[in-house]
């Protein structure tokens, strides 16, 4: 295992004393060791919070800025963070007006975050959630309910960041949050697994000249496992999965972010890029705004995801406003 | 070979056409295929280009951008872009107050710049350079010629960028990117090697369990192969290496870079750079701002790369200014 570390035990608490001294500008550490909070929040506005395992850089911490998320919860490599660490989260970033929080259908978060809501209105804050559930693959349209959420999370969180920064109320911060994420739809195909640490071998296979198509990022098993193909059939797959499924449809402005999931070449991520919005134009659906780069990542994975997202005036307006945070900055 | 293409042969097109359409608020392409200009670049000022190879991004266009680089002339993979193309990319640059050219010290870089130059003389642009050789390993001290430009080439541009951007004249744009260079030394580790996607198989080789000290970004050999160490090891080796040989000393205050080489899980840099931290503290060297992430890459190489770079006032000025490119973005 080629990897650059010390005791695996110690990774998440070693990266993260990294991540706060690198990113003094933008983060500060909490009394809870597993919080990271954004540094000079604007007083009086609702919380944004969010949380998950570790080894998915820059999620989540790396989406705590200034118009982002206020707080996030760390787990343990793709572990949920606890219950306590949910809790701490919400309470370091509430001022009274409540707070969302915005995190991934996974059943370890799932069960936390009901866990520190119940804690939090007993503390006396109110914290309301959306779940991302953008991931087609990982269940039937029917039952979106099971899906999980993958790389449109990064998406909910700007989305939501921007609303509470402009004065949304909880509500208001929950409804545009909620709206990102209906709005949206993502499909990952991967092409290598990863390696936890602690294991030191990788945890699911697939093997070399194949592709695994609706891939989670735990390496929870896709819908389809394929002969590997060329750039141009990997985003044709890729927009035949996500643009029926909401479904995107001509004269729509969208959204597009194309995700690594960490050690494909960043070369590569553009030219999937450069097909598929070829195939979107083709649709008649407008590309607004464009993402490329490792923005939801999965260790040392090689593949990547494609996430798009409907827009309307409001979402449009939060998805270009201005962001900073070590994983998304944008003028 | 579990890689995102088509046609090997079109692939640095292919991402081109990707990169300018996802970044058209930064970028835009020019009549040479190969070059890439900034968007709305400020009229009057002295113009900043760079170039090389492919596959080590965000070098070299994503660079190009807002106080940093004004134009980048594009390489095959791991190929120094033809003199045509530098040519072309101090054209784009030129307000008739003169170019910077800032690139690494690689023999193909080094002749087409060279030729590239002359042709921009005759055509009645002023065109100077300054030639980045940061990387330690690389040749003895008494030797720095020889050295080759690798992740303190990203410091040169946000500083020669950033003095542009400030309306500094031609030789001021120069002094001031050739003090940042002089002033910075970087080692690499590699841990895995890279393919290079026409060639299919890696064109080096990392044993499994050892690690190349001093290795540079073609898998040009290192100083040592050991066997692999822990981060906190591999942290010292690399302060080691380079704090000795500029040297940096008690009292100083710098700018650290620690990129990975592509594929190494972002978590593992931070890991490193609290070590990183850690060490130079102890030294009584003072960390003004740290860039952690994959700034200067090899396609899917695992490893990474330490640069320090000593700070006077004027530095610390410019490394302070905002910048807006797709690689570094700061406020």
């Amino acid at each position: 295992m080629q990897r650059i570390m010390n005791n695996p035990d110690n990774i998440v608490d070693e990266m993260l004393k990294g991540f706060l001294k690198a990113h003094s500008d933008i983060v500060e550490s909490t009394e809870n060791g597993r919080v990271v909070k954004a540094k000079d929040i604007p007083e009086g506005k609702v919380g944004v919070v969010t949380g998950g395992g570790s080894g998915h850089k820059p999620a989540f911490v790396g989406y705590v800025g200034k118009n982002m998320c206020d707080a996030a919860a760390v787990g343990e490599i793709c572990s949920s963070p606890t219950a306590a660490a949910f809790l701490d989260a919400c309470k370091v970033a509430d001022q009274g007006k409540g707070v969302a929080c915005l995190y991934g259908n996974y059943s370890g978060d799932n069960m936390n975050v009901k866990m520190a809501v119940k804690m939090a209105k007993k503390a006396g804050i109110t914290v309301k959630t959306v779940v991302a559930n953008d991931d087609v693959a990982s269940a039937p349209k029917d039952q979106r309910e099971k899906r999980r959420g993958v790389a449109g999370e990064v998406l909910m969180w700007k989305v939501g960041g921007a609303k509470a920064a402009k004065g949304g109320d909880l509500d208001e911060v929950i409804a545009a949050a909620q709206k990102a994420i209906d709005n949206t739809r993502s499909v990952g195909i991967g092409l290598t697994p990863c390696t936890l640490p602690a294991v030191g071998h990788p945890n699911f296979e697939i093997k070399e000249g194949t592709m695994e198509v609706g891939i989670g990022h735990h390496g929870e098993p896709g819908i389809e496992v394929c002969p590997l193909e060329s750039a141009n059939e990997m985003a044709k797959r890729m927009v035949d999965v996500v643009v029926p499924d909401y479904p995107f449809v001509e004269g729509d402005e969208v959204v597009v972010l194309v995700s690594g999931l960490g050690a494909t070449p960043v070369m590569e991520l553009y030219v999937l890029y450069d097909e598929i919005d070829r195939l979107l134009t083709e649709k008649g659906i407008k590309t607004h705004k464009a993402y490329v780069g490792n923005y939801f990542t999965s260790l040392e994975m090689m593949g990547a995801t494609l996430t798009v997202m409907k827009l309307d005036d409001e979402l449009k307006e939060l998805i270009d406003m201005p962001a900073y945070s070590m994983g998304l900055k944008q003028d």
